[in-house]
Formats: C-alpha cells, structure tokens, sequence
C-alpha cells in the first residue's frame, strides 16, 4: 500500500533535518592538514570530504553503495511546442534506462552506481520488471493555462521521492545522484528559477535539448504566461513547484529531502535538479547541506541558480543530456576525496618537511 | 647506454608529427549523432572521442593501461626565496612518491594508471628500485643570475621525456598524464608563460603552494629579473626554455612530444604543465592536438595559458598540488567518453524517436 503523503506528514517528517555535524567537519579538515601536501592545496576536494564526515557523521564513510535515482514524468506545456523532441521520448526513454542503453546508464557501470528508474508521471502505460511505478498523474497540466497540478499532488510526488530514496537506503545505498527525464521539463524549471531567484524568464530559459532562436524566443514568452496566468507566491515553495513545476522536479525535491533526513549526500545533476534543489531548500532550508554540485549545464541560468544555493559547478563538459549524466561523473570526485583522506601519507609518516615560510 | 639527444635529432624526431586523422574524428562524431540523446548534448565528452580517434586512428582505442609521468627537478632560483616549502621537499616527495604516499598515488590508483617517477634534475643523491634516473643536471642554476641551463641540457632533457614515454609505450601504455614535483617550479613556469603568451610577471605569477602577499611581489620581482638577465627569445622556445625553464618542464616537453609521435593521447595537469605544452606546441606545432586539458589550477595565469593553446578546463576543483593530480583525474572523463561510444544504444536499436523541430 502506498503512503498518503499531507503537507502536515511533510513538515513533520523535514523538521528533524539537521544542520551538519561541523566537530566531524573540522577533524576530517585537521587529518587533510597533516597530509603530504601543501595546506587546502587539494582545494574543493578537500572541502567535499569535510562536508560527507559532517553529513554522514564518520570521518570516512563508506558510499560504496550509490545510485542516481532518475524520475520521469511529462509536461502538459509541451503542447505549446516548446521542445525539439516529441513527448513520446520521454516513455522511450524510461524503457532505453531499463534496458541500460542511455547515457546515464554507461556512466553509472563507470561510477559503480545503480540506476533506479521511477514512473511519478509519465503520460504513457509503463511496465518493466525494473521500473518503480509511482505514477502521480499522466503528465503534469499545461502550466500556460493553469495550474501543472494541484498541491496535493505536488506533496504526494515530493513523498514518492522521499518513498524511493528510505527503500533504496534500506537496500544498502548511502549516496544518491539526481536524474530526470521529460521533454518539456528545461521549460518548468526555468520557470521555477524565474520565480525562485528573480531571474527574468528570458535570462531563465535555455536551449534544452537544442531548440532554434525562433523557439527559444517562444519558450520564454510561454513561460512568461505560465507565471502570470498562475501567479505563484516565491515564499511558498510548495505553491511554486504545484503551479509551474513538474511531477519529476517533485519527486527530486522529495530525494533531497529523504537524503537529508538519511543523512546522506546528495549530488544534484544540472537545470532540472538545481531547480528542483531551490525548492528543497526553501521547503526545508537545512536540506542544502546534504547537496553537493556537479557540472555546469549548457542552460544559461543554471550557474545563477546554483550560487543563489551556494554552491558552483566542479565539472565542465557542456552536458546538456540531464538524466543524471553530471552527477554520475561527479561520485569520481567524491571516491577521490575519500581515498586521499584514507590512503595519503602524512609529513610525520613520510618525512617530508613542511612549510618554512609564508 | 643511454641517447644522446642533439638539436638536430629533435628535429628529425619531431618533423613526421602528423596532424590527427580527421577522417576517424568525423567517423567517431557519426556515431555520435545515433546515440540515444539530443545531438552534441553530451559536450566536451563527443568531441574528445572525436580526438581520440584522431589522434589514435582507431574507432575506440583501448587506453587502458596509462600512466602519470612525473618529473622531478630542483630549481636554483629557489635560493631567491620564492616558495614557502624548502628544497629538501622535492627528494623526499620522490621517495612519497615511490613508496605510493602521495595525492597523485591514491588518485591514479583510483583511475587505474600507473605512476612513472623520473630523477631529470633532483639536487639530491635519489637511490629506489622504481626511480628513473636519468639525472641532466642536480638541480637547475639560478635563472635570476644567468641561465636556469645550457641549450644541450635542455635538449638532453626533452630527450629523457621522449625516452621514457618511448620505454612507457613498449610496456603497452597508450595515453599519459603529465605531473612534476620540483618546488621553485610555478616561478619558472611563470617566467615561461609570461614570455610566450605576452602576459606580465604579475599577471602570470600565482601563489605556487601558498605564499603570502609579501612573497609574491618579491616572487613577480624575481620573474622579472630573471627575464632582464636571460633576454629570452619568445620565438625560439628552446632559448626560453634553457634561460628561464626547469629541467622537469624540459623532461614534459619531450613527455609531450614523444606521446605526439605515438600517436597518444596525453593529458595536461595545471601551470607547470602548461608551461611545458607551451613550449611543446611552439617547437612542433602538431603535438599541440594530442593535448587533452584537464583542470584550473588556482595559478592566475593558468587559463590564459591555456587558452593561448586553444584549450579549456573541464575540472574545476581549486586544485594547486601539482603531481599531476588534476590530469589523473581526467581520465576518469576519457574513459566516460570511450565507454558512451561504445556502449550506448542507437536511436534505431532503441526505439526512440529523434527531433521534430529546430
């Protein structure tokens, strides 16, 4: 039986959500001072394994068991002709990650990462014995005529990400990455930004999967319509993410707050999942602890989106795939972090000199 | 018995450098375009498998076994006082180094390359079953009172560096990073890329593993002495080389362009091996596209560098260890973009529907 998620479970469930453990922080940050190198000269590497001691509570925790955990669903809005590709990808899609063909699969083999594939909102009959069926709604509304769905909704996906992410932690998993798939969902999320941080739509919206001039200029304008014909209130993120947001973008925001609670790192993929992140933390502000950045998509607002979060990209690739591709190459970083903390020599046990002189 | 490396044997080396078979990166980018994603969506990671093939001629070339060549030298101009680590420094991170205590031990661990330490210049009697030595010179001169070397030392080292990528090669390694441990190195490189790119000493100058305000005004002094004394000859990059270079800079020259002549890839860590690609790619133009960049450093003058060069970081994690730590984990991207040529579904074998519009 599924849970019946209410706005008063939610709150309930987010308010033990704790600041980090910032003693963990600062022994995991005393040990990389005693390594052989340059003080702070392994940079944000270093910073990345102060935040998973402080997170997890170990100095040297043991993410062996990770996945990225992707969420699909569609986009009433897509009707307005806003993408390069037809709707019909997105279940195509979820049936090429089953099989393990898409992009993120062959990156999560390289990252030794399991993929979990969730239906929250795919407009489409789905069924794989690997799929996690949690359908919400058969795609989201059209947000430029109305609402993308209604609160319940959008709290009812926020739990079926909060769902998935307790069952895969009870699996064994202690580090999740954000992906998503649904064609349409570049649009809701700059939506989201829009309202979330102030950006105007224009600055908000991007190319997607790879959409002309001449769309592009009708992406924002349709975004414009979305806001105003909704009117969501940026101080209430649930109103935000029902009215403009997507049941995918939900579901993510539900895997940062789960993490959280978990005590569990969280890597946020690009657009979609910083959008999704900007909710997350406005929900439940010390959820954004738990977050760690990736890449830099090729969608202009996303750097924006994510400093306003605090956070700024360590990868470069001009991605523009989504489906958790970024954060999938980032779990190299972070086993990085964790090996140099465990594996490295320090100047006592090398008998390497230190610094003479500043 | 070991080469004797002239000028003119350099030359004859580097004159059958071929520019990469475009015709192989064309037929890497076809493929491409029929995997199950938006076309070019996955960056950086499509066009460096285009490269790859280029540089390799073949399809998808198997780069499994690789390694980090680390070149260690000392620098005399560390007598000027420029760096905040003593010169005792460089042997004993040697013997870090081959006793596997080192950043850039764990990481290439984490990537599965090998580590090769070479003794092209320590000031320090180095003695270690896993050393290469092959020692040019114990440490360079002062190049703030005359040249840092000879012209025949110079090229005695690049010899070094094609020698060991030659030997590294015969031992079935088919792509390299480049990494270098001497301290004093970043003012040398420094004076290297302020002569070739036209930047000033204070614009080139960072602060190596962490000096003070103080330090680097006098560390921008001695730059620019060095380059009053020496008048270095920026279109002759073995003068700038010997005057102003190291004897690690010059082992990564020939690191660079012996990988060129194999035909592997070889991947550029920060400053110290930027200097080197600068010199590389003005000594023989062509070994310029058999560079793959990997991170910025936090050394100021390092994007310039390598933008002058044509090339971007695609990491970005505050890194300054050197070692060739950042390089290491670039082949963490290299081996994604291989694995999602070779592994991803076609839009035909998937079913997925391509784009509808512009």
């Amino acid at each position: 039986m599924t849970q019946i998620w209410t706005e008063q479970l939610l709150k309930e469930y987010s308010t033990s959500i704790p600041f980090p453990d910032q003693a963990l922080a600062k022994a995991a940050q005393a040990h990389s001072d005693q390594l052989t190198k340059p003080p702070g000269s392994l940079g944000r590497l270093e910073h990345v394994a102060a935040q998973l001691a402080a997170i997890t509570g170990e100095l040297w925790p043991d993410l062996s068991r990770r996945s990225v955990v992707i969420m699909a669903g569609d986009h009433g809005v897509c009707e307005e002709g806003i993408s390069a590709f037809p709707q019909s990808v997105t279940p195509q899609m979820v049936q090429n990650f089953l099989n393990g063909g898409a992009a993120v699969n062959v990156l999560a083999r390289g990252a030794k990462a399991d993929v979990a594939c969730v239906d929250i909102g795919v407009a489409a009959e789905l069924e794989h014995e690997g799929l996690i069926s949690r359908k919400v709604m058969h795609g989201s509304n059209n947000m430029a005529k109305g609402a993308a769905m209604s609160r319940e909704q959008a709290i009812q996906a926020i739990g079926v990400g909060i769902d998935v992410v307790e069952q895969l932690y009870r699996d064994g998993n202690r580090m999740f990455a954000t992906g998503e798939m649904g064609i349409g969902n570049t649009t809701a999320s700059a939506a989201i930004v829009s309202v979330m941080t102030g950006l105007s739509a224009a600055q908000a919206a991007g190319r997607g999967t790879g959409i002309s001039d001449h769309m592009l200029e009708h992406k924002v304008k349709v975004i414009e319509q979305a806001i105003v014909v909704n009117a969501p209130q940026a101080d209430d993120p649930l109103d935000v993410l029902s009215k403009i947001g997507g049941l995918e973008i939900a579901g993510l925001v539900g895997v940062m707050i789960g993490a959280a609670k978990l005590r569990c790192p969280v890597v946020l993929d690009g657009y979609i999942s910083t959008a999704a992140a900007l909710i997350a933390a406005a929900l439940v502000p010390n959820s954004k602890y738990y977050m760690i950045p990736s890449h830099q998509s090729q969608e202009q607002g996303h750097v924006h989106a994510l400093s306003s979060l605090g956070l700024a990209p360590c990868i470069q690739l001009d991605l523009r795939v989504g489906e958790g591709t970024g954060a999938v190459l980032c779990f190299h970083f972070i086993d990085a972090a964790l090996q140099l903390m465990q594996q490295m020599a320090t100047f006592a046990s090398a008998g390497v000199d230190g610094k003479t002189s500043e």
